[in-house]
């Protein structure tokens, strides 16, 4: 038995990480890994586990609510603290358990999106952000980054036919997102054997059989054939 | 018109510090300071603003809710974050805010209460916690600490009769409290120019008394007489 592994599915809104995240899932389950998968984690339920940040615990739920959905002003530097508080109960309790037991988590964002949200977007000094993150995850980082890579007008046109209100994020105006965006760039150029981008601008399908491409090759490199 | 005045009032558990929040807020009210001191901030309603952490803010008080009375297990680090939020969010939108226009801010607990209780109590590292204090303070610290000095056993004895349940942090071991009480001694003894303590074993009208000593030494300083 091997440490399991960490993937992380990034992007800026209405890319469809959730819906990619829940074809991965299924594909994973009805794949010829599952058996290799499930050898290597004999102590858990399913050797998947999904889940996402901010909300993956009940500490998460509370403060998604409160990240997403607050009328007061939240300084940029507060947010940040509660998006560390959520992560690292995040890991805690609920990846690092579920790795160290050697299964495989697939996270609906990860600190790229501190970077990218926070730093890109609201301005926060990198530095500042990586200090914050480092503390948050104490060292632990993903094996595998999908960014699903939409010019971030299409995704908030997306977001918008999905609902009318939108939560604190979403209703930020498009020159924040197009800086989100660039950020998420500069870290697929940074580290591109482990941020992959995703072209989002496809249908589900074709999205979701990319994914399915990158995951088998790593696959193949972390487990054999 | 001159920057106002932040007043901290730090200790462990059932020190009395609210209570003597409120008398120094009385006394100071009726005082031949309190002429100097509405002088000083023409802009505000009151001169005065007494206030708390965690929970001087609507975002405050959600946290305090989460961080006195959660029932999920929270992990020391996302502990800490919770309080950096909460932190700077009261600073940015409440103590700043009033120390700029010119008053004075009496508030029960600060950083020292990290350093003593995540720090000290929790073993947290000290680098990590003046880490974090730093970036939610923005540089901000306090021209005066009142430690309310009481051994910790008569403190817990205190809160215990006032409530059968407690809360989470009252409810940890008298071990956990003396490592918190040493945490304060230890501020008090590395800055005895800032962190001043307050026998807290006298009766209240003692303690209150032996405050407005020190209050009036610092503000013939800062005011003149």
């Amino acid at each position: 038995m091997s440490m399991g592994r960490f993937i992380v599915f990034e992007g800026t809104e209405g890319v469809g990480k959730s819906t990619q995240i829940q074809l991965a899932q299924e594909w994973l389950a009805t794949s010829h890994w599952f058996k290799t998968l499930s050898k290597n984690c004999p102590s858990l339920d399913s050797p998947i586990l999904a889940t996402r940040e901010p909300g993956g615990t009940a500490l998460g739920q509370e403060l998604r609510q409160i990240l997403l959905h607050s009328k007061e002003d939240i300084p940029a530097i507060a947010e940040l603290f509660l998006y560390g508080a959520d992560r690292h109960q995040h890991i805690e309790t609920q990846i690092r358990p579920h790795l160290v037991a050697g299964g495989v988590v697939l996270c609906d964002r990860f600190t790229g999106s501190t970077v990218a949200y926070q730093g890109y977007g609201r301005g926060i000094d990198l530095h500042l952000i990586h200090q914050i993150n480092d503390i948050a995850t104490a060292g632990l980082q993903p094996d595998l980054t999908l960014w699903l890579d939409l010019p971030p007008a299409i995704g908030l046109e997306r977001t918008r036919q999905r609902s009318s209100t939108g939560d604190r994020l979403e209703n930020l105006d498009l020159a924040f997102h197009q800086r989100v965006y660039d950020g998420f760039r500069a870290l697929a150029n940074q580290s591109p054997e482990q941020v992959i981008p995703i072209d989002a601008q496809q249908n589900l399908g074709a999205i979701a059989s990319d994914i399915q491409h990158h995951l088998n090759q790593k696959f193949h490199l972390w487990y054999g054939s």
